[in-house]
C-alpha cells in the first residue's frame, strides 16, 4: 500500500471545522448545537440574487472565460468605485472563492521556500494554502491584551529576511475583528514598498466595518499600484458562501498574468454562481443597511455577555462579525471538545473553534477560542448561557 | 516593483485557450470561429438537471459540509452501482471541477521533488497542476503511429525511479481519444501493485467509450484497492461543464483523510452545481444513448474527412470526443494562429488546440493538434472543408 505525501499528513485539520464529528454526534443524541465555530452567516441571500438564479434559462450550462464572464467582472467595476477603487475588468479575475483567490496570489507572487508573513492569530486556512502552496509561513505576533494591534513598525522589520516575498492581510480581521487604522495601513504600505513585497489584502469583510470613517481599500494605498494583490468575496457580503466566488484584483500585469495561466488550468469559475453574485451588486443599499445594523448589535450583545462571563475576556472587535476570547480553561480545544461530547444546558450545546488552529505555534492561544458571531440576538443570548453555565461545570477550569 | 515567482512565469498558457485572443480578435473583424480547440459540447443539458436548478427554493445560498452535502454524495453511489463500482459517501469528495480533484489528489500522495508519470501527448492541464504542486511530470512517450496506445511493461519500468509515486492515466484519453484495453489496464495494475504506486486515474469520459466492451473503471481493477484514485467530473457527462462539479474517489482511507484537510481549507464545493450534478444522475437513459450515437456519428465524419485531407492523418478514437491529428505543417502553432490571423473561407475559420501543449517537451508534436468534436455535423464538414482550403492556401505547408 503506498504512503501519502508528508504534506498531506502534515496539514492541520481546519479549527473551525475538525470537531464537526462531535458535534454530528451531539446532534444525533438529539442536543442542539448553536454553532459559533463557522462563518456561516443567518442572513438572506439578496432577493435579486435569488430572483436572479431562478431565472437563470440556458440550454447548456458551459465554461465561462477563465477569467470570468466579462459582463460578471463590469459589475464589480461599479461595485469596486463605490468604495473609491478605479479597476478595469482586465484586472480582475474571478475565481472560485476567496480562497482560491488566495492559493492564485501565493503561487503567482511567491516560489516554495519563499516566506510570506501574516499576523498571527490568522485566518487558519492561510496556512492550509501557504502548505500548498510550498510557502513558509511567518508570524507576525499580535495580542489579545492591546485587541490585536499591529506591532511597530521596527519590530514589524525584524521578521523580513532575504526570502520575504510578501505580506497577507486580513482587513477587517478573521479571526480577530481587528479593523486596521489608516495610520496602520499607511505603515504596512512602506514597509512593503521599501522591501519591493508584495501586499496580498484580504478585504472580503469589507462592508463589515464598524466604523464612522470610510473604509481604506488596499488599492487606493499611494505607491503601492504594482505591490498590491486584493482577494475578494461576495460570500459574506450577500450571504452567497456556497456559490463559491470570490475575485482577484491587481493592477499588476505580471502578477495576473501568471494567475490567469492557473486559472486556466482550472477552466473557469462557477458559471450559475457567477450569475448570481453579479446580480447581487444590485442589492438595495437597505441590504447592507440593516445587515450591518444587525451585525453591530449582535456584537454589543456578545461582546458585553462574554466579559461579564468571570474569567472571560474579549475585546470589542470592530469589523467583520468574529471575535477572540480568552477563556479560563488551560486547553481550549478540550474544552471545545468537551463542550460537544459532554455537556449540555437544556437539551443544547455550543460549538467554537479552538483558538490553537489560527496560531502557526499550536502552543500558543490555547486558551483561547474564535466566536463568529452569526446567529440572531435570541441564539446567541441562549449560546452566552451555555458558555457561562459551561465553564461553571467544567472539571479543568481554571480558579 | 516586485517581481513574480519563478514558477507563476514558468507556467506553460494553456494549449486549449492561449489562442483565445486571436479568436477574439478575429470574431471582431467579422469572421465565424469553429471551436474545434476546448472540449466545450454543444449538448444540451439534461432536462432534469435544468428543472433541478430552476426549482431551487433555499433563502440561504450556504455553505456545504467540504465533502459535499451528503445526500449529493449518496446519489453518486448509485451512479458508481452502474459500473459495477461499489463505494460509500465516505469514499468520496465533492471538487470543484475533476480540476480541482486532480491537485488534491497530487498534493495528497506526493510530496515537492516527488515523480509522477503522465502518458504523453496527455491533458496540458495535469502539467500545470505538478508544477503548482511541486511535482515533476515525467512522461510515458505513446505515438500516433500506432493509435497512442501504451508501452509494453518492461517500457514503462524503465521510467520508475526511486521518487516515483503516481501514475496519472485519463481514460478514455484526452487528447487522444485512446481507450485501454483489459489487458493494458491489468499490466497498469501490476505496475503500480508491484512498485507501490498510487494510480491517479481520470475517467471524465467514462460514457464516452465506444467499444462494445463493458467500460472498466481503475475502482474494479482487483488488488489495487488502496492504490486507486479515482478522479470525476460531471462536465461533459451531462454537459455541465460550467456548474465545476467533480469528484474524488478513494478507498484509500489516508489519502481520503489528506484530501479532506485540503477541501477543508477552500471551505466546499459550489452548492448549486452540487444540487444540479445530483439532479443529473437521474437523467434518463435515452439521454445518454442519444448522445452516445451522436458522437460516434460525428467522430466517423471527422476522422473519415480528416484522413481524406492530403498530407492529413487521424487514428480514429475509441472514446472521449478529441483526436489527435498530424497536419502537414512544420510548426502546428504557427499554422493554427494563421488560422485565426491571417485565413478565412467564406467569413469563417478554425480555432484547434496545438499539439504542442500536450508534451512536456514542447519539441515534440510540432506537427500535431487536438480537435475537439464537439460541433454538429454541419459544422464539422463546414470546419473540415476551411482546414482542408488552408492547408492548400497555407505558405508553409509541407509537399
Amino acid at each position: 500500500m503506498p504512503s501519502i505525501s508528508h504534506r498531506g499528513a502534515a496539514l492541520p485539520a481546519s479549527p473551525i471545522r475538525k470537531l464537526a464529528p462531535l458535534a454530528d454526534s451531539a446532534k444525533s443524541r438529539g442536543v442542539k448545537v448553536y454553532h459559533l465555530n463557522i462563518g456561516q452567516p443567518d442572513i438572506r441571500t439578496p432577493r435579486i440574487g435569488l430572483e436572479a438564479l431562478r431565472s437563470i434559462d440556458r440550454p447548456v450550462l458551459e465554461y465561462t472565460s477563465s477569467d470570468g464572464l466579462l459582463a460578471v467582472r463590469q459589475k464589480f467595476v461599479d461595485y469596486y468605485r463605490r468604495f473609491g477603487v478605479s479597476v478595469s475588468p482586465d484586472e480582475m479575475i474571478v475565481t472560485t472563492g476567496g480562497s482560491e483567490a488566495i492559493l492564485f496570489a501565493l503561487l503567482s507572487c511567491l516560489d516554495a521556500g519563499d516566506e510570506v508573513m501574516m499576523t498571527e492569530p490568522g485566518y487558519a486556512n492561510y496556512i492550509s494554502f501557504a502548505q500548498q502552496a510550498g510557502v513558509k509561513v511567518v508570524p507576525i505576533p499580535t495580542s489579545i491584551d492591546n485587541g490585536f494591534a499591529l506591532p511597530p513598525l521596527a519590530e514589524f522589520e525584524r521578521y523580513i529576511t532575504p526570502r520575504t516575498r510578501a505580506l497577507l492581510l486580513c482587513n477587517p480581521n478573521n479571526p480577530t475583528g481587528y479593523l486596521y487604522s489608516r495610520q496602520e495601513l499607511d505603515q504596512i504600505s512602506e514597509i512593503v514598498r521599501k522591501h519591493d513585497l508584495f501586499l496580498i489584502c484580504d478585504e472580503v469583510y469589507r462592508e463589515f466595518s464598524y466604523s464612522p470613517e470610510p473604509y481604506t481599500s488596499a488599492l487606493t494605498l499611494p505607491g503601492c499600484e504594482q505591490n498590491v494583490v486584493l482577494v475578494d468575496s461576495v460570500s459574506k457580503r450577500y450571504s452567497e458562501c456556497g456559490l463559491r466566488i470570490g475575485m482577484l484584483v491587481t493592477r499588476n500585469r505580471d502578477v495576473r498574468a501568471a494567475a490567469m495561466k492557473i486559472a486556466q488550468a482550472r477552466l473557469c469559475p462557477p458559471l450559475v454562481g457567477q450569475l448570481v453574485a453579479a446580480a447581487s451588486t444590485d442589492a438595495p443599499d437597505s441590504y447592507i443597511k440593516a445587515i450591518y445594523d444587525e451585525y453591530i448589535s449582535r456584537r454589543d450583545l456578545l461582546i458585553a455577555g462574554l466579559n461579564s462571563i468571570p474569567g472571560v475576556f474579549s475585546p470589542s472587535p470592530r469589523g467583520a462579525f468574529y471575535t477572540m476570547a480568552r477563556l479560563p480553561v488551560p486547553d481550549a480545544d478540550a474544552f471545545c471538545a468537551w463542550l460537544l461530547t459532554d455537556y449540555q444546558y437544556k437539551g443544547a450545546t455550543v460549538m467554537m473553534a479552538p483558538g490553537s488552529g489560527f496560531y502557526a505555534d499550536p502552543a500558543r492561544g490555547r486558551d483561547e477560542v474564535r466566536i463568529a458571531y452569526v446567529l440572531n440576538r435570541d441564539d446567541l443570548s441562549a449560546a452566552l448561557e451555555i458558555l457561562a453555565r459551561a465553564l461553571e461545570s467544567y472539571p479543568d477550569r481554571l480558579r
